[in-house]
């Protein structure tokens, strides 16, 4: 039963780590999916919108409201590619790049807490398994899992 | 980095997590929320509607939807208690009970999805961790972290 009330606790989880990261970042006037949309950015300059939203699992139309809330603060600044004018490559501004290291300390307070207790052999371990499991959950073979077609917009079904 | 990234994965794990049952489900004309919900009624008969809320971590008032959504579809029923007259005990009918074996089901082919590839022992020691950290995130401890008194209501931030 514990097993399968897992779905349960995805949820949880879920919403308190929002909660905790909207909560902290709240000074600094980033809102809970600019702060994921900023981690994913900070390795990443130069990224296109379309990958982004890929790599952040939401649709298109949400990536661009999330975006362009960043742009219009001032933490990033989109780019036409040279390639493809088409394209909008995503850069950090300076006031961007600020926020890296307050967002690492606030993400490494949450990861702190949530692990307090545990050893830390046990929490990589869980980490680790967690991170194969939700590359297993972002997988096509979900989309055969649930007998369905494969979303075109880029998997979110 | 990667550690960092927790965040998102957890709400891909939602999101997936949520988009399989509800998909799964269909057929019996569950939803999600009601498929969380009986499944931690199957083996809490008589539990009342305060208690279910804390229990799924969501507000009352969502908690009261899911149930009324549940006695109307003739999946649950609501009882008064002998003590006090203003509560409202839950328990399954039988076309409730039935849903038991489907649902239970349909969450194994779920673990055995995500654990694809994964050693036993690892996928137990990964759900094992899950559930501690669950229970931190959702601890009261959690509101002295964000610098707030706790909600009256029961936890959800």
């Amino acid at each position: 039963m514990d097993k399968l009330d897992v779905a349960r606790q995805f949820g949880l989880l879920n919403r308190r780590s929002q909660a905790f990261i909207a909560n902290a970042c709240a000074d600094m006037e980033i809102a809970f999916s600019e702060c994921v949309l900023l981690l994913n950015l900070y390795h990443r300059a130069g990224i296109n919108q379309e990958n982004m939203s890929a790599i952040l699992f939401i649709d298109k139309a949400a990536t661009t409201r999330t975006i362009k809330s960043l742009e219009k603060k001032g933490f990033i600044k989109r780019e036409q590619s040279d390639e493809d004018k088409r394209v909008k490559k995503l850069y950090l501004t300076q006031k961007g790049e600020a926020t890296r290291e307050p967002i690492f300390a606030i993400l490494q307070r949450w990861m702190e807490f949530l692990s307090e207790g545990m050893d830390r052999e046990t929490f990589d371990t869980v980490l680790k398994g967690l991170k194969i499991i939700a590359e297993r959950a972002s997988s096509k073979e979900f989309y055969a899992l649930c007998g369905k077609e494969e979303d075109e917009r880029g998997g979110t079904l």
